[in-house]
């Protein structure tokens, strides 16, 4: 326990400034966010946040995967309080998932950095502000790819050999924009990550702050069904292996899953398809297709696997096709470090906003720390829920009160070392 | 009917010669070939073509949407027998289907050239070698692009603005490899084309040659499917209009439609699905999907046509998205010009060559063209019947004997003018 001031107030007139200036990035004409991993935009955003931290007198290292950490190192030798987001987005996605992270981030490490400069003890922990390399999934899968490998779960080696859907390998993009770096990143004591909820629970109960108790799990699968390429005239259909029958035959089985519990306990989806040669006069011979399942409940998810695999040998009967199962993966259900959930009513308690418990659907970069050092997942309202979506949306106001909740979580945190405190004080 | 000699015999040799010349351009490794309509390896195939109907002393004229006619114009004033196929191809698709009836036709008219060069008499009409822009319809369509601007059916201000997947226009394509052309097309007297049957029905019956005496008809629809794009975690299932699961219904359903006529009298697919965004953790907003019917009994497509579009506001009703249809295209089933049918039976008899009647699933520019001269369609075998697939195949002696055919065809319908010819003499 260290001696402690109140938390600086960060400069909310400022946060604004800066999140527009890395919103222009990609920014589309319907006010949202294009900006693929390892892209050309995202390489401009990363240059011009780079430059930020620098200009507030944060020291950038990049690593081999590409996150960007910006340190604030008070006491020297100490470890590292993570906190950030993602830079990248969904394709054609909103401006706010993870640009927000990280822009409050920068706004509060700025303020904490000026409290101190100006005469405040410092903390016992480090700052760092962090930029995680591909967060979404979108151009390279998985998703999470920078922090996964920052906590090791993923090797550096298979993360570079991530490839697009062009052949573009992740090294070689990160390259081209500047961003392979081989800097040490620093040594983590817990990470902190506020984030738009991308659900509606918060705007439905006017809570203008959430405090994430719970991940939910995931199952993803990267399949590939082979068929024949054939002419879609002479062909007769007794000959066909059509491969894009047999991937939509999973796709509406994929869907039908998610009504065997009704409660909205389990989400099931099909997100992406690629369809090979996916000509109007070809019957298709190929295609790549990426299922996922979520759900907090592990049994669910144990029992929709079970399902999903028993669904592969009834399409290959009926199709005539193969599938076969490229890569699979599973995110565990975790419970969020209690005293940082604490942490959070309390901060928001401080500053009179109303704090709500809930889950993330989501996946976030803190919950691939988890695996490591204690995580805190801090929640904003989203208009609607929408989420990945041009239309997302969260208003000025929230954004702000976010921002105060995470300068106290964070400054509270910095004294608390959360890997040695059980509550904190 | 004019005087006549017999029909000259084609340089074998020198037909395989060239269409290994030709078929140099958007090789595969494994055989196959990728020459998209109007991209660089169609434009290198087309500076050939060119080069070698020059060499043969032909005058070469290229129109507005690009057809190449080599003119053999013997007759000074008469109308033209066009004599052709295409040289693009399906994405890696086979290297017979079109580059053969265009090398086939070339080396007919460099032998009957040669003939009449060295003293036979000139027959009444002249002679055109085409290479009909687009017949795929892969990266534009609809398919059969040149003939049908030829002969009118389509208008070459709606060819021009045709798109492909990228946005790129028909026309802008066409003028980057220099074949967007200003010269006015030979008048028709009639239309000959030989393909490989796409079919096994030759091979089967060991029968070398087919004259072609029924097209079947097609019924084609451009679709888009409208969701929301949301993400895959926090979005209710009870709130997302997911457009590829009710993409997928469509392409299940349609594939269960053929099974209302399992007398192989019917054949449905969908080849081709463009999705929006397409990433793994996005809700799909949009699908593009191109969905076709082909029979030879009009009766059929009318009861399908219904059907299909019977499911539409299922489909709406089920997944909440909204189905728009954006073009739709028929092609009637039509017979062949009986006397051309004969013409190849007798030319085949002469030679030796068993003959057998047939139906054309597939669609040909010939058949465009008949809407306007008459149409013969000749047939060589394809091993197991195999087609847009790299694996097509036809062995050179069963080549030869179609391009034997071939000239003995377009030797008499020279000299009996097909427009005022009931039966060949």
């Amino acid at each position: 326990m260290t001696e402690r001031t109140e938390a600086p107030a960060p400069d909310l007139e400022r946060f604004h400034a800066l999140f527009a200036d890395l919103g222009r990035f990609g920014a589309t004409p319907k006010g949202g966010l294009h900006r693929l991993a390892a892209g050309h935009e995202d390489g401009q955003a990363r240059d011009r946040l780079c430059e930020l931290l620098q200009q507030s007198g944060m020291a950038v290292r990049i690593d081999g995967i590409g996150n960007i950490f910006g340190l604030c190192e008070w006491s020297p030798g100490a470890d590292f309080l993570l906190v950030g987001s993602h830079l990248d987005s969904q394709p054609w996605g909103g401006r706010f998932d993870g640009a927000y992270g990280v822009v409050a981030a920068l706004s509060v490490a700025i303020a904490h950095k000026a409290a101190i400069d100006h005469g405040q003890p410092a903390p016992p922990l480090n700052l760092a502000v962090v930029n995680w390399t591909n967060e979404e999934g979108a151009r390279f899968r998985p998703s999470l790819t920078g922090s996964s490998v920052y906590t090791g779960t993923l090797s550096e080696a298979e993360a570079h050999a991530l490839v697009d859907d062009d052949g573009t390998r992740l090294d070689e993009a990160l390259g081209a924009i500047g961003y392979l770096g081989q800097d040490t990143p620093p040594t983590p004591a817990g990470c902190v990550e506020i984030h738009n909820e991308l659900g509606r629970l918060l705007e439905n109960e006017a809570a203008p702050i959430g405090a994430v108790t719970r991940n939910w799990g995931a199952r993803k699968y990267e399949l590939v069904f082979h068929g024949e390429q054939a002419h879609t005239g002479p062909t007769l259909m007794a000959d066909r292996r059509d491969a894009l029958v047999a991937a939509s035959q999973m796709i509406v089985a994929t869907r039908r899953l998610a009504d065997l519990y009704p409660d909205e306990q389990l989400r099931t989806s099909v997100g992406r398809a690629v369809i090979s040669p996916n000509s109007a006069n070809v019957v298709p011979a190929r295609v790549a297709m990426s299922v996922e399942l979520r759900s907090p409940e592990s049994a669910i998810l144990d029992d929709l696997d079970q399902r999903v695999r028993a669904l592969w040998p009834e399409i290959e009967a009926d199709t005539g096709c193969s599938v076969e199962l490229v890569k699979q993966s599973a995110r565990q259900a975790l419970n969020f470090w209690p005293s940082g959930v604490a942490a959070t009513q309390a901060a928001a308690e401080a500053l009179g906003y109303a704090c709500r418990e809930l889950d993330t659907v989501a996946g976030h970069d803190v919950v691939a720390v988890m695996n490591r050092v204690p995580g805190v997942l801090i929640n904003v309202p989203s208009y609607r829920g929408i989420g990945h979506n041009e239309a997302e949306y969260t208003d000025p106001e929230s954004l702000g009160r976010g921002v105060e909740v995470l300068s106290r979580v964070v400054w509270q945190l910095l004294h608390d070392d959360p890997r040695q405190t059980g509550n904190p004080s």
